[in-house]
């Protein structure tokens, strides 16, 4: 077998693992805990069912790739909950050495090509980076919702730090900002968020 | 929210259920059985990867979709080894039930759309569904590989059978079909496939 291939077959071996990461997200039906690569997968469909509400024009393959591998460095680096901040202080150092230790198992060309996708999810910049963002915190936005708001409830969280995340999702989508928003005031009326009394947003 | 948006996540949450389907394949290092959703996942980044190796020129955001939806039919379906011949009888009309009630929760134009992308995929056709079906066999055929062969052995898998599958992996790309066909040929030499005496290939 030529080197360029063996490559490409190792590195799709070694993500193999990305299927024993696993989220803070339960499954629906208040189901078992939920990997990367399910989640990867659910993103990637999410992306092109809903793109039609995405606020600028993007090119719908490449905000699935990005859907797909945008959580492969956590083979390494862990996943980070979204809400946990000391986490979140040492997730982008963590993610780099992740991400120059496995895309290097491809050739040098898909490397190049893998890694500036990855860096263009991050940098949240491009109209596919946020279409594909607005999916990431959509998705386990409805799951929560259909579970009664249990993964919210277990960490305590609240409608500051939610907003400060789902509140993003404008960015990708006023449209799916609107459901956002719909679904986090109910789980704040439900008492499934913790309501922040300091920073009411009415 | 207007009804075709309403329709659209209840599909996505629909869907979920796909992560509960679980394969005769195990992970890599000798981990669980996998399910669809991983699978689908796995395939979908793979092709990308590995489009190049197509023998026809291919749409590839079109392989990657179907990819990430050949498998959604199971949730109703359920999921029948390759190998089971009982249950392969049946596997056409139970998928078909399938693929009405799941689809039909989309809006129109998204069903018949994603129903056709489903039924070019079965049909086995056209260049994106022969390079599609040849993830579909190549992925589980390198998890079983470096698993040892362990699913082979767990259910007796013969020569014959294996060739009757992965010999159509050669219609979307040769040049995987060699890489199949070494990793077929070692795993025989190593006992882990039956060898079919009446069905030798040299």
């Amino acid at each position: 077998m030529d080197d360029r291939l063996k490559k490409q077959l190792e590195f799709s071996l070694e993500i193999d693992k990305v299927k024993n990461i696993f989220r803070q997200t339960h499954l629906s039906g208040k189901g078992r805990n939920e990997n990367d690569a399910e989640h990867s997968w659910h993103l990637a469909i999410m992306a092109y069912l809903l793109r039609e509400y995405s606020n600028e024009k993007i090119d719908i393959a490449k905000v699935m790739l990005m859907c797909l591998i945008h959580d492969i460095v956590e083979i390494d680096a862990g996943d980070t909950y979204a809400y946990d901040s000391e986490a979140l202080k040492t997730q982008k150092a963590r993610e780099e050495a992740a991400k120059n230790r496995i895309y290097s198992i491809l050739p040098d060309d898909q490397k190049a090509e893998l890694m500036a996708l990855f860096d263009e999810f991050e940098a949240y910049e491009t109209p596919e980076a946020k279409f594909a963002h607005a999916m990431d915190n959509l998705q386990p936005l409805i799951l929560n919702d259909i579970n009664e708001g249990g993964d919210w409830r277990a960490h305590g969280v609240t409608e500051e730090q939610i907003y400060g995340r789902q509140s993003k999702t404008r960015l990708g989508s006023e449209k799916l900002f609107e459901v956002t928003d719909n679904i986090i005031q109910k789980n704040i009326m439900n008492g499934n968020i913790k309501r922040t009394d300091d920073n009411r947003r009415s």
